[in-house]
């Protein structure tokens, strides 16, 4: 469909209350799966446009696939429990090289690109993440302790786009594997960020029969984990989510393989996806 | 015609160019007739949205209906040379009053409202506009003898928008009235503006057979000009346009009353109205 | 009478301790009546001197008496109630002409002619002083809600002697007409003024026999207004003094007649006129 | 004579365009002799009242009879050639203590009892003041190689007057005795001052019938000196004001035994003692 | 050997001009081999201590056997021609994950638990190397086009160490492998280093008699590299050195393997290892 | 002993941590007898080495001897009671032109040669010490009422060494003679020091047979003072180090006669002299 420039002028000026509304707003956006596979192009469009109209996005990501598939090529065997990789010190080097040595590059480089000023970190860079061990039998796999938000702030001051892979710096000095949903939602309450988005590869939280929940407030959503009414894949999500509502107002869970779906979630009213807030419906 | 989401996002991602092509940079607006009449709200607008996406638009008026309006109330007789109001001191009276005490309250006022941070400034505000008499027979109309941009930048930079009435200072410390397409052409090549657009209430510069003419260069307008090819009225428009070349490399003349049309100028590819260029259509 | 030039100097050295006591104090001066007709020239003298000595001079004005003749030039009939102008819309309209557009550039113009430099404001500007209707039946008439006074700040920082015209912006998107010495109070509180000065057309608050009273603590003066023994036009300027004295120590009532009245007022041990303070005579 | 208010301000406003012509303006005096011996209190008091009206003054001084008396009351003999003391390790140790240990200070607990803000240095401080010897007959007098503007620059921003002592240090690493009336001129050049003053306990400059001479140029100045008609003690005086013209539009020789001789110098048109310009009477 | 108290003093004392010669100076130096294998602590702790004594080191890295382990892992077959890596593709991400996700967080981390402040980054972010490549034979081998010095000088400010991979970036967007001893070559020259420090694994620079030569100047380098007088892994060390002296005073090569290597560079009289200059013997 | 450069590396590294650890700090140091007369240089050399390396310190000076010297000379008599020096105006006098004009300067100039960057300030500058009569026997022998410490910080983050004599100024105006260990104590409480060191002129705080004690705490100190177990001079001193631990960790009294004695406190595990701390031993 062509749209002519008076309906494009329209949707300038539509979005302008958004554009008000989030001016100078972190924004923290977990990268995942489609979004930064398929959709990558797209994806890092819209956050440079977020950029451009005063928003301060934040990337935060993980690699799984590509953490596999190196390990793999280097005959190291990958073990779950949990859905968590356990880590040895041979898989963080893994970890460690594909997360900060190729996908942060990358995100930046096709950032950079596209117009966006980024610049990448890993979470030991300042060190930005304190971690310690989340159990001993998964190894060098972390929680988050506490964020310096000095380094991030400081990059966000002078114009860029922090790109951030999802590794903690343990009081031991060594370095963790932290999941990047977790590393997103402690980023978000750390700089009291607007919104927390994770993009992921499905629609939304799905209720019984399939349907995307637009809404959950965070006694819904703790139900919805404790009632095991939730896939596995989104428990760690939706906790994500809640953990950030202690700092940040609305937390979203969107599908990344929708092309632009940050504008869609930003810039139109009903937005897409399930939004987490704190007190239900009333926003 | 309802425009889908999807639709939305992909125009918002095509202004993007547009949006980085001018962050940072000034533009200046001269408003006038329909535009600060029918179109006024739309056309503010417009004006808070380049705003918020980084451009540092500056406006300028007059307000020719309006102080021909108040002296008839007022019983002073208006009267024209050459298409220059003759203003004797009573009349100048009237002009400041309506300049700086109604059309930019006004304007001040509505931007605000619709959420941007307008100021309103008098050319002999500073003084930013030093003025001479143009000719005697004239009384207190002026031309433009130097613009001193510091108190427009402090504004800028504070985040304002500049909203500036074509009033200037004489060093006999008289008030001068001066056309606001002069006025806003000296400030745009003061400050070294990306663009010069003069809303008016005609599609553009007209061929000799009624149609707009896209582009000119300036020997084209040159010619226009001295083979009276164009309208009294376009005359001083585009001598305004030339004027501005000197520092700025794109002035247009578009049509205030079309909505949204600096949106449209700025943020299409063929922009609309007439576009005069340096050095013609190689742009 | 010549002073020679040994008696200059000691007049200027016998100056100095009221130069260390006022230097960088905000001194807020309302400007009515005579001091900015008969005597303007030597009221803005002495503003720029007390600028040039260090002191933060800020003015405030209204425009009765230049309101009412261009009411009349206008047709439109003057109505006053309890002493307060009816203000519909038209009026509003001359009302806002008249202080921003003719008596704050004048004003500042003459200002800057002398050597200081002003700038004009009005309280919509900003917004520096949000109003809310006084009475219904006044119309347009408002009393302050609140200052903001980071804009007037903002300019006594940059060297510039603000010259504010008492109009008041309403929740409701309105112009409000507003009495000049409760404005004038009211920022004098919002700067945390050292001084509120009141320039009049009278030697000061009379007393019963028609003598100057020098001094008035708050009770005295409350006294005066309920016993009624003060005329009508000094009880609001009585008041504007006692609500400057929430925030500032000394409010004052002096003659604009007097040529440099205000340099008498801060430079002499005694001054002129009425002084209004808190605790009455120990000052 | 009592002056009555009126004529106080009268006074005032009449001093306002000699403020305004040096605000901001740094203004280097020599203080010598009377100036701060008998008259000290009423010079210092010009000095405070110059820095609240927005001048710049810096302070140079020598010491020569307090050095002499400490020298005797330590039994060294004083000698001098061509006028200029012949400064051994011991006698320079005598001028440090002197010039640092009791003038400066001495003028700086005054400047600050009279509510001035004054801090005290040596030229060696920084060092400002690079020295080398003079005549090696001698000893450690000095002549100024460099001024460095730095120091004085500091404190002048921070509102504090600087009080400086003639002493300077050589590239050996010896502290060197320079005369005050050279010091201040090279000050005064290093900081592109509008004005020199030398306080001295003589009239003026005096042609050959005792007059005083209120202007010279440097021509005439020059011949002055090179046709001896003028006294010994003038002649470094002359050279002084010469030097600084090099850098300074005025340089003046006045009497500091005259009360207040600062302010008269300053604030009236015709000024007291000699002028020295560069081109002659039509300043 | 116990050194007593009296003696520790003595060391420190004696290093204070070598601290204040190159207090606040930029020292580049390239980690290599056994700087960054074996000595890697003793290394990085005396980089702490120059950052502390007030230097400013700025660290290049490579990373050649670990990226061919890790290529061979992999099952890439490492091709050289004339001592350069040929870099397909494949290759170059192997590069950068081997430096930006290995090598640099490592010695980031080092350095960090040592107690300096390190950043790392690669020679694409901002970016601050711009890359071209060397030779279409060699795929994505670069030779540096233009260092951006901002982001380095930016870390420097803020106290930081700067580790930095030679990894530039093309004007097509390609990543490209750059020759470690030219990176930090070029970023010598474009920060205006006081040093550039080469740590390999031999002596330095030795003479056909297998003794180290301490010292070149620029004919005598480029003598023994045209006579084919040095190994051929010393040709592209003394070209960066040659190609540093037109910005940088010195240049050096010395003994990786050596403790302390660098602080007995910069510490004592002699330094070790060869150093080259840009006039000979006399420095 | 010949140190080979091997060990010379060694003790610079040995260093780092007592580097770091003070790295920033604040150290006051109080400079008396042999410190500044046979061991001025190599005290003065420590100093430049602590700037240099990272910490702030802040001498302070007394200058007995001198003042005794000058006295003498000067033919007044010194008297003194408890140890206090009886100060009349004429002492005083004598007090400030040693200190200030010549300890002071001394000092600063010895520290320049060596490259420190030191500026020289009597307590009385700013002011910076204000004083009140200790007793009204000892005439203007003072104590410490307050201490402003803006100027020394200014002078601190500008990177000065400040050197300051133990004057203070009284509210009456007069300059004061205080006992520099207790200057030096207020300022070091003052500035939140991290240590306070008295450099003396015996090892430190000796027990009944002589022997240093090498750490007291405060109670223990206090026993010693109170059952006269120091001798009569170390009881000022003690008292200094009391004071200074209400706002500073540790307070030392050290051998000032020891070559590079600061250095081995600061530098070494063990330290020299005697320590005072808070809370005993356990630092």
């Amino acid at each position: 469909m062509t749209i002519d420039v008076n309906e494009r002028a329209r949707v300038l000026v539509e979005a302008l209350p958004y554009i008000q509304r989030f001016h100078g707003q972190v924004v923290v956006v977990k990268l995942g799966g489609n979004a930064i596979e398929q959709r990558k192009e797209e994806t890092l469009l819209d956050v440079v446009l977020l950029r451009y109209v005063g928003m301060l996005p934040v990337l935060v990501h993980g690699g799984g696939p590509e953490i596999t598939a190196l390990s793999r090529r280097l005959g190291l065997e990958a073990e779950f429990r949990n859905g968590l990789r356990v880590t040895d010190p041979a898989t963080m080097e893994v970890v460690k090289m594909v997360l900060t040595g190729k996908v942060s590059p990358d995100l930046v480089a096709t950032l950079n690109r596209l117009g966006g000023q980024a610049v990448g970190m890993s979470g030991e860079d300042g060190p930005t993440i304190i971690a310690e061990p989340l159990d001993p039998d998964l190894g060098l796999v972390g929680r988050v302790v506490q964020v310096n938000r000095e380094p991030i702030t400081a990059l966000l001051q002078r114009g860029y786009v922090p790109v951030i892979a999802s590794i903690g710096l343990g009081y031991d000095g060594l370095s963790y594997n932290i999941n990047a949903d977790t590393v997103a939602a402690e980023i978000a309450v750390a700089l009291g960020a607007a919104k927390l988005i994770l993009l992921t590869d499905v629609p939304g939280v799905l209720d019984g029969e399939g349907r995307v929940i637009s809404q959950l407030d965070r006694a819904e959503a703790r139900r919805l984990i404790d009632a095991n009414h939730v896939s596995g894949g989104m428990i760690p999500k939706l906790e994500a989510c809640l953990r950030s509502l202690e700092g940040v107002p609305q937390a979203h869970v969107i599908d990344g393989r929708q092309p632009h779906a940050l504008l869609l979630e930003l810039f139109t009213e009903s937005g897409i996806g399930t939004m987490v807030t704190r007190e239900g419906r009333e926003e």
